[in-house]
């Protein structure tokens, strides 16, 4: 006798990347920001540590709605909270994609697609990304979309760090009957974005996050834009009181204080183009990067789980899938120009 | 062309109580705790105000989990833990309960339930509570339980705020091919709990909740206790990291200062009883209560929506629906001994 539904029973669950509970490792594994919350926003946390943590939080979270509209150009009525970049997605899925209704996702990308759309039951339609991790809107790939009703795009695309053409992703929403949610979580730290496609057309959504650009990962916030009514979708299907008291005030006072994290994202970028430099000089070849994060696949004969293996050794946590296509590869966060030291010192002894 | 599943665009979506925005209303409708969390937990949570939110919380909770454990008596591997309770009855649906499968609720109870159900598109079973509110496990209404896949109970009951029978519990329990879920959100202010269920039967999960006893609504941390297996599968649907940062170290620290919650839970039951007494010398019908709220009948010729109006106009806020079987009645959270007063002023005031 089981309980449990088939789909879930299957299931392996996502995995995320280690959580070291020890402070001496080197962590570039989960594309967090190396550098902290902007005072201010630490302040305005303390400042609300209070009594009315005893109050539910407010179910709309009327004041970021606002401030995020005013940033980014929306009627706060086009824009929904999460807890985190994926509880958006996964509202997506319920709003929008039944059981046994076909959910797409481009491979490789983000692994938490295909574990959604199990959860829910829905059917999946992999389609494959070319060589160059592009999006090639060609016939026969169009005719796959048929019949979807949802599809995640991750632009820049993860793990790869790859802008998408817009042009081929504006074929793959013209195409589509049904939703199209591109994920931006690592967006700021592109030349570019798709705010523009959430205006224009009815079925986008573009799902941002505070986790990495904002340094907030460990308050969980997300939000996303769209139409008025693909919003409205997203806020029945919700928790109501889905982010926190402390969640909401952080990411206020975030939005508050840009330009503390812009400069951060340009340090960031500054880094990354170095360590792509310097692990092409080692012989990698590493994927033109438009995130916070580069894909790099070691030269002959080291392969990519042993760099890794040998990179946690020496106390520097990187992500390497054994998964197709990209087994390779691994995943390296940027870190603190200290940190990309410290791991491209371990780097070229482990290439020795 | 709609993009909207056809289950959500039908769906009108749970309706939180208000949540005001101005500081001068005694507030009786969402059942918070009136008084502080512990100058404890406020002052572990300034302490964690640091750089460290830039990164990802634990996503399996584990010092939490293992604080629950001890505290209730369980293997950590038999709790959850979620974003709020609502969160884990969300975990508990997509874990059990497919889209066409059968989900059973008791009316009148939570009224998430009937929208949770809706959600994920199963077919909603609903079961009459008698005319006391309590169930009455007879053979026609256990008959209905086939085929059922889950069922939610909310011991003690809301709104009615009376304690079910554990026997009849019991009964329905043995009877269900699928799982129970006791929502006890406020079983702390009872003088009994259904943990030993969740120990004995290996389809029963027990939901619990932060907001209630332990002052904690604001920062959204509920959790479930069961099997193994049925936990497992609550770890497989959720969010990888649904409580943030925060919201673990604040619980933590609130397990940790159990006689400031205990002594407030005391005070509270203390407020609610003379509360009780106070309205039926007004003529009130009220049930007996096992929560921090009271579920109350006005003396003709007040009908309770009357009531509630008047209430509201006098700045107090309490909660009533225009629903089946409860619109004679309404819900009033049990604050202060100085809030109770003025409730009990304003109603005198009313009924005059």
């Amino acid at each position: 006798m089981t309980y449990i539904r088939k789909n879930i029973q299957r299931l392996a669950g996502y995995v995320p990347g280690e959580q070291p509970k020890t402070g001496d490792l080197v962590k570039l594994n989960t594309n967090e920001n190396p550098y902290p919350p902007s005072p201010k926003v630490l302040e305005a946390l303390r400042g609300a540590i209070d009594g009315k943590l005893r109050l539910y939080p407010d179910p709309k979270a009327t004041a970021l709605r606002q401030k995020l509209g005013n940033a980014y150009g929306f009627d706060p009525d086009q824009i929904a909270i999460g807890n985190g970049g994926d509880d958006i997605l996964n509202l997506c899925v319920r709003a929008f994609c039944g059981e046994c209704e076909k959910l797409a996702y481009f491979w490789p990308s983000y692994s938490l697609y295909p574990v959604l759309a199990n959860i829910q039951g829905a059917t999946q339609v992999e389609l494959p990304l070319d060589d160059d991790f592009q999006i090639k809107a060609h016939p026969p790939l169009l005719a796959k979309l048929a019949g979807v009703k949802l599809i995640f795009i991750t632009q820049p695309n993860a793990p790869s760090g790859v802008w998408l053409q817009k042009v081929e992703l504006q074929r793959v929403i013209e195409e589509m009957d049904g939703v199209v949610v591109l994920d931006e979580a690592y967006v700021d730290f592109a030349a570019d974005h798709c705010l523009d496609f959430a205006r224009e057309y009815d079925n986008v959504i573009v799902a941002r996050s505070f986790s990495k650009s904002f340094s907030f990962a460990g308050m969980r916030v997300g939000w996303a834009a769209g139409s008025r009514a693909l919003i409205d979708a997203l806020g029945k299907v919700k928790d109501s009181y889905n982010v926190s008291r402390l969640s909401q005030i952080g990411a206020e006072a975030t939005l508050d204080d840009g330009e503390y994290f812009r400069r951060n994202v340009r340090k960031i970028c500054v880094t990354r183009e170095r360590t792509i430099d310097a692990l092409v000089k080692l012989g990698f070849f590493v994927y033109p990067s438009q995130t916070n994060f580069v894909f790099a696949r070691p030269p002959a004969p080291l392969a990519a789980q042993q760099w890794f293996e040998e990179l946690r050794k020496r106390n520097i946590l990187v992500r390497w899938w054994d998964a197709d296509r990209i087994r390779d590869f691994a995943r390296v966060s940027i870190g603190t120009d200290e940190e990309m030291k410290k791991f491209l010192e371990a780097t070229t002894a482990i290439i020795k």
